[in-house]
């Protein structure tokens, strides 16, 4: 039939039994006739323990020495994974991030890849054999040494690889079913999505969803590589992550064209924090250096908003948010250059969260906003920072009003599973 | 000063504690002017662990992927050891076996190296670095896959390793403190050799002495390497194995001559089984098809003995001492070849034990062969088979009298500790 490339989290690989079962949906896709290349991470916690093992010699361990330690995880669960599928009379070979041909840069322990030539993954599937792919690992182009990519790596290996075979279809299997309408843990009436646009997912990845990582939806975007986030628990239907809608089966009622949603999902994120600098002169450039500080220290930004200015005094505030655990870097930055930039006092507050609406939908009916806005209201929730994109809106607001606000426009906009219809707004929409 | 190689073994490395005493060990080594590099084997128990696992997830796991699986145990040991070593303030670095260059044949689980290109490795101490090496491991030459190099491989690899470097000294270190003249478990007079001969070495490792193996110390002799064997625990001097007597460091009193011995030790296996044939018709060819079935099992052998025939039966018996181990493989060989080579049964024994006097001084002293004998007669020990070599003289007894045999024949050849000197032959010696 085609070209597949499954990717198994550590979760699935836990243990012996995991990986034999691994295997029997391993084998079940190439008995229907597929060539199937897996993409696997370290077994359960066996990342964490290593990094135990490395802070107990070296409490700043070196980062070429980490990846070189790290890439342990996956060389056992991959060599494991295929003795258990040859055990089921199948052939199966194991290769690591070095053999696979997943090239990156020299950046060790969030390398990126910056090639992927597959040539013995190629060789080993048309042999015949399922190829055991370790993920979250590659080799530096320059120095030939071995890295890793960091948080989620194993999905941008899987991705990366689908796109570099021309793969269908890369298959995420995770511990949930797919995506959700808004995270199940806070939404008890939260949705599977069918079928989601690489647009709306990259929104829900950037702004709090944890099942794909951005940068993994970023690269399959960019090759059009169709992404079906399953489970490896169960045999159902997950959320398919392409360009396009897909067709999906439906027993015996034949094929469901799936619709594109007006609304996505509901994303939060309780991870950031937001930092105030106040009374900053309002005159040109001020904004310019105070960002320039922030940058030159490599710190990532999200949201920012600059205050009115009040007329009497000439000052301003300006505020942002920032992952917490960049906060301090932040702070610093700002303190060293306080005379160059010129502000009165900085204010951290990590009791914030966001909440985000994410949806093509939205393009086409302005009446989304308000009605976003409405029902933050109704649930008596303060909005502190707004920001929007063409397909999604944000609101920063008090940490402990985030659960309420995400369920009540989970709520208003049909999403919730026991309402019949998504909200439909007049014109063509779609 | 030189280039040293050091191999530190999975007890040397088995927590992180171990680890840390090791990385100091190293780091006096470069402060005495050296250039380091190191071979590591895996941590502890890690292989058996590893060797549970894949027999979880398959009852005969893979040669190719059992060799991927284990080579992740020294991964990790070679890792964290490179970064104790910068956490005490000195550049280090770790490669994997194919990194370093270890080029082996694709026999997985028992791969022999057939060269080694250590480029990487000369750079990396070139550019001031310890270089830590993965023992155990390599990758083949023709399909480019992981190889492991089987029992004792770490100590190949060091000495491999040394002979591509051209290095001064391989030092291997273990838990005790050099070769002793016996086994101090069994002889607890037994004495630590300050020097010994390749030759000597060779014959001691080959008749059960198992401080370094076989080929590890044919290989130092092909590319005259002197290995220091040595305890990781101690400080002290070890066991030096070259082709000629070294000069020791005697502390104030300078530098002493060590004298060759003209006995080395005595060695101990009792790790054989006896195979006798019975009923063998006395005509040319027949010892031929035996050990032609033997041969076409590979099936290893030791010594083998043929009796004197029987005139009255033309029959004669033939004896031959193999591995335990492949012991049922041999029996099924000469079973299915019975009619072809024609004889009555086959006795299986493994109730033996092998002793064997090893020392180059015997070539030109006939008397030690007669005073091994009767060593072992006043010791009331029954000889079974014999075999000998320019330098060494093996027996067989009963597994039962091996202790006994070989604390007689050590103090009969005045290697015992409290032994003034060692018994002295006429002639000139040597």
């Amino acid at each position: 039939m085609g070209l597949v490339v499954q990717k198994y989290g550590g979760s699935s690989v836990a243990d012996a039994e995991g990986i034999k079962r691994v295997a029997k949906r391993i084998v079940e896709a190439k008995k229907n006739g597929n060539q199937v290349v897996a993409v696997v991470s370290a077994m359960g916690d066996t990342t964490d323990e290593l990094i135990d093992l490395a802070e107990q010699v070296s409490p700043i361990p070196s980062g070429r020495e980490l990846d070189m330690l790290l890439t342990a995880g996956e060389r056992m669960s991959m060599a494991l994974l295929a003795m258990a599928i040859k055990n089921l009379g199948h052939e199966a070979q194991s290769f690591t991030g070095s053999q696979a041909g997943v090239i990156t840069d020299s950046v060790h322990n969030k390398a990126r890849i910056i090639d992927v030539t597959p040539g013995r993954i190629r060789t080993s599937v048309d042999d015949g054999n399922v190829a055991i792919v370790a993920g979250f690992q590659g080799v530096s182009q320059d120095s030939k040494d071995i890295t890793t990519l960091g948080r989620g790596g194993s999905d941008t290996t899987a991705v990366a690889l689908a796109a570099a075979l021309d793969a269908d279809v890369c298959e995420i299997y995770t511990d949930v079913d797919g995506v959700f309408t808004a995270d199940p843990r806070v939404v008890s009436k939260a949705k599977k999505i069918d079928w989601i646009s690489f647009e709306d997912m990259l929104e829900l990845a950037a702004n709090g969803s944890k099942v794909l990582l951005h940068r993994c939806v970023e690269y399959a975007r960019r090759y059009n590589i169709p992404i079906h986030v399953r489970s490896s628990f169960s045999g159902l239907q997950g959320t398919w992550v392409s360009s396009e809608p897909i067709k999906q089966k439906q027993g015996k009622q034949g094929e469901k064209q799936v619709e594109q949603a007006l609304i996505s999902g509901v994303a939060h994120d309780t991870s950031e924090a937001k930092i105030t600098v106040v009374g900053v002169p309002d005159k040109p450039g001020e904004a310019a250096s105070i960002f320039r500080a922030i940058a030159d220290a490599e710190v990532n930004i999200d949201m920012v908003v600059q205050n009115v200015s009040a007329a009497s005094t000439g000052l301003t505030d300006i505020s942002f948010t920032l992952p917490k655990s960049e906060g301090r870097k932040a702070i610093d930055a700002l303190e060293k250059n306080r005379a160059g930039i010129g502000f009165d006092s900085l204010r951290y507050d990590d009791q914030i969260g966001k909440i985000s609406l994410v949806g093509a939908g939205m393009k086409s009916h302005p009446g989304v906003t308000a009605d976003f806005f409405t029902a933050l209201s109704d649930a008596g929730v303060n909005i502190e920072l707004i920001s929007t994109s063409e397909i999604r809106i944000s609101v920063v607001t008090r940490k402990d009003d985030v659960n309420e606000a995400v369920r009540a426009v989970h709520s208003a906009f049909g999403l919730d599973s026991d309402s019949d219809e998504a909200v439909v707004y007049g014109g063509t929409g779609r």
